[in-house]
Order: structure tokens, then C-alpha cells, then sequence
């Protein structure tokens, strides 16, 4: 194992340039300020917990995790998500406060990688947990939340697909009564979304006629408010209906948000966190292959951490929304250079104080004489940096 | 060792809850707004760093670093500070960018901690970077800003202490040649400021008479503009006398900035970065007794990362600064109830939509049936939140 060199980081690390510091900042305010407004107040933890608590209650696998050890021998790991620290607090700080709660954060989270190109060990998440609430309305509120929270950040044409956990799970309860591993199977191609594997694992098991076409059926529950009532004929499983007429209710209060534009019923869809126990949904903007927003509900959660609560709720995936944000909102500030020599410096730098209290952005340079280009007033390139103004305070006073 | 409980997390962490975190948010949000202005433009570096690189780089001690192996089974730190990263980048992504750079950050940084009340293993900073300038102004440029950031982030009552490294080293060196062990224990007294236990040191010490006083007039070395000059008269060596012009030539840029008023000059001071090589400096705010900022010049670290170049800049405590603020800053929002039952439900969202885009805070809850209180027109207590308006549209329309 060779040493690092020293201009190395971590594989799936980044850097982050001013620029992209810029546009970065500029989605985390404007989706914060959109939370905000939306009743969810921000709320940070520390970047590392407890192994034994955040770290089993969290949905990432444990190899996925990253772990060290305190002063004490315990086991630390760096936080996955937000979900499971945000239940910790809610149990403890907060355990007096009444439910609903409404709470938002923006977050690096860590996940081990292993070392393809492109993916990232460490990553921004802004999302919110509405705790306590286990109504449609509630699901529909971050639903809605979410989807005013991809315009905020800028992204244009994007779809969100909900779906529910309880659907698919009591179809297939029905359906291969006692195989669990046949249910396992298919989920799992309908999680990695491969649908002709799907069907080939489909037409590889003994099912009767009538069941083969159910589960085949079910790839076709995808599309408008129409699907929720095509889902009512194909299944008489209770857990599959409860979850379908959830489902609808859902639908009918994203309607009066006036949001449905940008919804879609999917009901092969399955949350890729084992803690969901309800609806779920992923975001997909135009272009990009991963979901940019990803949430659901989670009712079993908080009471691994002592207080047993419902709980509905999102991340937006800031890292991955940032590449499809072009360089259009950037705006040019305007860069003033002050130049000065000793003469000229009381001057020069008061003058520079001032605009800086009215917000301006100066920088100020000491010369002994002026750079040829400037004495000839045209040029306004400087130490590589182009200046929208130049003040120049050698001898006795302001020449430009 | 028993097993963490469920509600805890490691020593050393903490949560920050809402009002905390508006705080923190307001003065990150007007500290790199300052910076801003002055040229400084914001970078983000990982969280991790290999700890060959920028963990040996950095000025904490090695028992001070969490570490941590990744998959291929290489060392990493949490990182400790910035001003090691940065450099890092500097050196890197930044090669190609002319000097000087001016670089900004908040960040929160790590280091191990013994079980003490109070202390804490994450904490954020909030500072700057000004690479490529060896000169004078350059280091008073930073004072003067981090006077700015102070004030920007609501302290009121603060000093800055400004020393320079050179002037006890060249010092020490001639009153105590070649004995390093004796320069050390003087030097440890003087980085704790126990001036008790300086001259307690120095008069177990073999010293002619003249020396002795020499390191005991030492103590008198702070204070205004001129304890320069008296410095001129107490040491002849050519570094002592090098690092007294430097920082004359830093307190004439100062009064042009026009901030000397905060500034007062500390001799007796030494960084507490072992990176540090020339003029360091303190700010410490009434009534407390660590430091807020904490800055200086490292003029030897770029080369570690293959791009020597001088360097000075400082760090903000922004975590303590917290602690010094009261609540007086946080305005109180206006917060809009909107309640609703099935009826009313269309109405009461697209008013909640309507107020929410005109940038107003509003949470939305349905009912089967108005609470007592609001029948009456007068409670506006819901769910342990005080409301400034509450609209309910219930039935046939808006009724309050």
C-alpha cells in the first residue's frame, strides 16, 4: 500500500470550488427559506453518534457505514442519513414538546463506496421529518413540500412517484403465501426497477394462472388518479386495499395543493429504506438517471428510540441537484480594486471600509508604482482577476 | 462498558435546537457576508482527509485526531481545522491561480477530547485564508477583517492581541543559548499566560543579572502602539528587532484601517499553532475567558504541500461567540394557523399556498371539528405553538 501523495484526498471525497460553493449556498438558502415557510424549523446534530443507537436504527447497511472508536473503545459511526439523529433528538430534547413536529435540516451524511467512478462517500441532503401525524394530509404535506422545494432549488421539469409499501407487500402476501423468498425476489427487481427480470422471475415460479397475471399485472399500475381505482379490482387483500385507499386520499389533497402536474402513481414502486411503513416516493428530474428527492413514512421508527410516534418525510439529494442546475443564476458581482502606495494608504483604505459598510466587495493592493496597464487607465485585469472598477490612490490622492 | 442508551450520543457532541440554530445560521449567514466583501470567496473541503496528508500537515496533536480506516485500510482524520485543507487545495485544484488568494470558510472542525464538562469534540469555525502575501498589510488586512467578523457576528465589547513569534524566539535565543529545555518551559508559562509561574521559572534559572531582567521586563510588553518602541530598546537580536518592525509596520496599516482602538500589542503572546512563523494575534470578548478568534502567519506550511508560498489568516470560535450573544437578534415570525376541515379543504390549501409564496410562515391542520378555544375567536394556543393570526375554513367558508 503506497502513502497518499500529498496534494490527495479520500477517493469519493470533493472539493468544492467557490463557484460551486456559490451555487451550492444558493439552493441550501432557497430551500430552507421554502421549509421554513412551510412551519419547519432547522435543527443540526453531530456529525457522529452512537454505533449502538443512530447507527443500527439507521436504514444504511452496516457495511455502508463508517466507524471509529471514541477515547472510551466505544464504536462511533459517521451519520448515514438524518432520519434516525432527528428521532434521537425528537425522543430526548424534545420529548416534551407536543406532536405535531415539523423539522428541517441541511446536512453532509457519509456512506463507504466502493470505488466506481462518480459515486460520493460523502454528500448534502436538505430534507425535512414531520413527526407525530398520521393522516393523508400529513403525507401529502411533504409530498407537496417536497415538490415546492425542487422549484426552489431551481430545477425545472422533474416527476414525483408515489407509491406504497403496503400494497405490493400485501399482494404478494397473498399471492406466494409463505415464500418469502420468491416476495424477496421480485421486490427486489422491482427496487432495482428491472422489469423484464421481473417477469422472467415471474414466469419462473408455480403460481396458478389468475396469480401469474395479478403480479404481471401490477407493472402496469403506473400513471394518474385512474390507477388507484384499477388497484382496487386487482387485489381483495385488506393490507393492499388500506394502503390503496391511503393512497387516494393522498391524491385528493395533493389536488387542492394544486401539485398533481408533477404527480404520478406508481405502485411497483418500493422505498429503498427498510424503515418505510407506508407511502413512499423518488423524484426524477429530466435528464438525470437517480432521483433527486427521495422520502416516505416511517411509523416504527421513533419508537426504537423511546417514543413511539408516526413520522412522514424527505431529503433532497443537494449534491446531485447541483449538476443539473446550470451557471445561469450566477450573477456577476461587481469586484472593485483599490490600489494604493504608502502615500495614498489612509486614504485608500478608509475609502475601502466605506464601500465595504454600503456591501460593496473591494479588495485592496499596496504598490510601490502603478502596474503599466493602469497607468494608461484601460486595464482592468489584475493578479488574474477582472475588476468591474479601479481606484487608484498613489501620492497625493485619487488618480482614477 | 455498557451499551450507549438510546437517547444518547457520544461526549463531546451536541444538538442544536432551532432558536440555536437560527443563531448560528444568522451569524455564519453576516460573518462570510463580510468576508464576502472583502474579496474573500467561500471553499468546502471534505469532512475526512487522509492522515498522511493534511493530518500530519495539521497543528493538533496526534492524540487529538479522530481516526478512522477506510476500505483499503488507510488512515483518515476528521479534520482538525482548515488552514491545513486549504492549503491542500491551494496547492491542487487552485495550482493555477495566481497569487494572492483570498480564501473564506465555515466549517465545523474535530478534536478528541478528555471527558471534561464543557469541552467539545465538533465545533464550527469561521475564517479565512490570504495565500501568495508575505507583506505587512497583508497581515493587518486579516486583523482588520477579523475585527470586521466579530462585529459583524454581534460581539460588542472585544480586544484583539497581537504578538509575533520571532521576537520571544530571537529573544530567548540569546538570553538562553542553545538551552532549548529552558526556552521551552518559559515558552509553555507564557502560551498558558501564567505569569506567576514565568517568574517562578525564571528565578530557578542561572541568569546574570542584566538577562534576568531582560525576560522578566518581558511581562511589561503589552499594551499600545508604544511598546514597539520599547521593544527596539530591550533586545539586540536581529530577529527580535526584524519581528518588533513587522509588527510597527502592521499597527501603521491598522490605524489607516482605523481600528487600533481594538487592538492592543502582546508580546508575551505565542501562537498556539506550532505552524505559526511570524505575527499571531488573539480576540478575546468581555467576560470570557477563551479567545473568540484566533489567527496568525504560517509562512512554512504551503511548501509541505509542494506550493511554498507565505500565509496568514485566522479563525473565528463561532460556536463560543454563540454563547455571547443573547436573544435580543432573533425576530420573532409571524406565524399564520390555517385550519380546515374536509369542506374547506381546497380553500384553506390555496390560501396556504397563496401566503407561503408571499414569503409568510404557515401551517396548515384539519380537524373533523373547531377546538373549543377558536370557536371563541380568542385562543390562538394550538398544539403547544403560539400563532400571530389563525384562519379557519371550515364548512361553507373562511369564518375568522
Amino acid at each position: 500500500m503506497s502513502k497518499p501523495k500529498v496534494f490527495e484526498k479520500p477517493i469519493g471525497l470533493k472539493d468544492y470550488l467557490p463557484s460551486v460553493v456559490k451555487k451550492l449556498r444558493a439552493v441550501e438558502h432557497k430551500v430552507l427559506n421554502c421549509m421554513e415557510v412551510w412551519g419547519y424549523e432547522q435543527i443540526i446534530t453531530p456529525t457522529m453518534e452512537f454505533y449502538d443507537t443512530v447507527g443500527v436504527a439507521s436504514s444504511t447497511s452496516d457495511e455502508k457505514l463508517f466507524k471509529l472508536l471514541n477515547n472510551r473503545g466505544t464504536t462511533l459511526v459517521l451519520r448515514s442519513d438524518m432520519t434516525a439523529p432527528i428521532a434521537r433528538v425528537v425522543s430526548s430534547l424534545l420529548k416534551d414538546q407536543q406532536f405535531p413536529l415539523r423539522l428541517s435540516y441541511h446536512a453532509n451524511v457519509f456512506r463507504t463506496i466502493e470505488e466506481e467512478a462518480g459515486r460520493e462517500a460523502e454528500f448534502f441532503q436538505t430534507g425535512v421529518e414531520l413527526v407525530g401525524d398520521s393522516s393523508p394530509e400529513a403525507d401529502a404535506e411533504v409530498v407537496a413540500l417536497a415538490i415546492a422545494s425542487l422549484k426552489a432549488a431551481g430545477v425545472k421539469k422533474f416527476k414525483i412517484a408515489i407509491g406504497h409499501v403496503g400494497f405490493l407487500n400485501g399482494l404478494l402476501e397473498d399471492a406466494l403465501k409463505n415464500r418469502l423468498e420468491d416476495q424477496a425476489l421480485l421486490k427486489e427487481k422491482l427496487l432495482s426497477r428491472d422489469y423484464v427480470g421481473y417477469r422472467d422471475q415471474l414466469n419462473g415460479l408455480q403460481l396458478t394462472d389468475s396469480v401469474r397475471k395479478e403480479l404481471s399485472d401490477l407493472l402496469r399500475l403506473r400513471g394518474g388518479e385512474e390507477i388507484c381505482e384499477h388497484a382496487l379490482t386487482v387485489s381483495s387483500n385488506e393490507t393492499a386495499r388500506e394502503a390503496i385507499q391511503h393512497l387516494c386520499a393522498i391524491w385528493a389533497v395533493l389536488k387542492a395543493y394544486g401539485v398533481c402536474e408533477h404527480v404520478l402513481i406508481d405502485l411497483t414502486m418500493i422505498g429503498d429504506f427498510s424503515y418505510y411503513t407506508g407511502m413512499t416516493f423518488e423524484g426524477y428530474a429530466a435528464d438525470l438517471g437517480f432521483p433527486v428527492v427521495s422520502g416516505g413514512r416511517y411509523d416504527n421508527l421513533l419508537s426504537q428510540f423511546g417514543r413511539p410516534a408516526p413520522a412522514t418525510g424527505f431529503a433532497l439529494k443537494t449534491t446531485r441537484i447541483l449538476e443539473l442546475l446550470g451557471n445561469e443564476q450566477e450573477e456577476q458581482t461587481d469586484k472593485t480594486l483599490i490600489i494604493y502606495d504608502e502615500q495614498g494608504r489612509l486614504e485608500a483604505l478608509q475609502q475601502a471600509q466605506a464601500l465595504r459598510s454600503e456591501g460593496m466587495y473591494v479588495i485592496t493592493s499596496k504598490v510601490s508604482e502603478l502596474p503599466a496597464g493602469f497607468a494608461l487607465g484601460g486595464d482592468k485585469l489584475y493578479q488574474g482577476v477582472t475588476y468591474t472598477t479601479v481606484k487608484t490612490y498613489m501620492g497625493e490622492g485619487e488618480k482614477a
